[in-house]
């Protein structure tokens, strides 16, 4: 499994993929989920993808392959809103698994995936996306700053109480550790190493990007942090109303 | 959807439902997923349910007539162990829904359900199983002291961090309601009321059973400080080790 998310606040977005590939009892491999293209000097577009690695390979590829061709075709550095890379992007990978969905359909095997696009194009807004399999997509907005790919509920509960627009791009970054940090607790086949880059609103080049690894001392720190604040605060929740009363007759 | 979840701990096992059921635009509705059986002095059964509410209902029932029956056959009032009780359940419950399968897959509607079944038979140990909708079961130990059923990934990495098998009752009955508001917040078709029994090892009747609902006393309280924590527990976290250094060039 995956499981990938990005963060949009007010100073940019933060994106953030774990790398466990293909988890098994026997085969656990990690590749890189988060990928950047900076086909010009006026856009940045970072792509992360969950779900199946062929068809986000071969996606890849096609987007870099209209990148080189030079008969004019859509490719990232033609589109003038970042909305148009999201649709093309979209229809790129939608072409993937519509070219291998009779032979995959006859192995029962899925050839979907979902991507997250985020960047700048130009003078435009900072903008991400969650593009669906079928190459249709939604926007992340003010009141909905984040979205998730992948194995996304473990991580929702924080982000759902934490996240706000108005977050610093390095509490955005806390905020997507702590989200794959529950995620990966709960559930083995999500794994670190996770990947970061930070793009800053108004830029079209990343401010940073950086790998957290599970042994590192950030990570290390972070979650030992959090561990032992979050023990504090339910030791110290409030009682219910009836502990500290006798017991009621048995029901 | 549905969230139930039960703890066992040494002290004795607390069970706790939601009682949202067929959440939808135009559909919301609330029914008790918790149910208790105390057939004779020296035993205790606790029900939580999630899946097809007619599969659950029609189970009841049976298990229901069953004990009304006096023609010796199996019951919860014969059954010799708790393991016992958890095969009996799950093969009613299965019995269900083989009797509807052909039309609910004529429909393409699944007659599933999953249920929890928690208690204690004589002066064997308390015990707490989970039913799968083909019979079969899985128990608690001291190693996985819990078991959900239905929407349960968001309220799972609360419940991996904080519980162990030497939780009071009390503390356990704390624990499942902040597993409990994880769902209720991320997730729009699980909610309060939550219903709640407490069951003290080595006894066969219930020590306490109570609702808590949204806007009470004693979850709101507990909502409050739980948030508030976190809050301050997030702000609090160790900085990134680049934090305060210099931006690197763009890349």
């Amino acid at each position: 499994m995956t499981y990938c998310l990005a963060i949009r606040v007010a100073e940019g977005t933060v994106f953030a993929s774990d790398t466990r590939t293909h988890a098994g009892v026997d085969y656990v491999t990690s590749y890189r989920k988060l990928h950047v293209f900076q086909p010009a000097d006026d856009r940045l577009f970072v792509v992360q993808s969950a779900g199946s690695l062929a068809t986000t390979q071969e996606t890849l590829d096609r987007l870099r392959r209209d990148l080189d061709a030079s008969d004019g075709r859509e490719s990232l550095r033609t589109v003038q809103y970042l909305f148009e890379a999201a649709s093309y992007v979209g229809r790129v990978c939608r072409q993937v698994q519509d070219d291998h969905a009779v032979a995959l359909g006859k192995s029962g095997v899925s050839g979907e995936t979902t991507l997250l696009l985020g960047g700048q194009v130009g003078s435009e807004a900072h903008g991400l996306f969650l593009l669906y399999p079928q190459g249709n997509y939604i926007q992340a907005s003010d009141d909905t700053p984040y979205l998730q790919i992948g194995e996304s509920k473990y991580g929702k509960p924080m982000l759902d109480r934490l996240v706000n627009p108005h977050l610093s791009l390095e509490d955005a970054a806390r905020l997507a550790l702590v989200s794959l940090d529950a995620t990966v607790r709960s559930n083995v086949t999500v794994g670190a190493p996770f990947d970061f880059a930070i793009h800053r609103a108004g830029t079209t080049l990343l401010e940073r990007q950086f790998r957290v690894h599970a042994d590192g001392g950030d990570y290390a720190a972070m979650r030992g942090a959090w561990q032992e604040g979050l023990l504090k605060t339910f030791a110290a929740l409030p009682r219910f109303s009836w502990e500290g009363e006798a017991a009621p007759p048995p029901c």
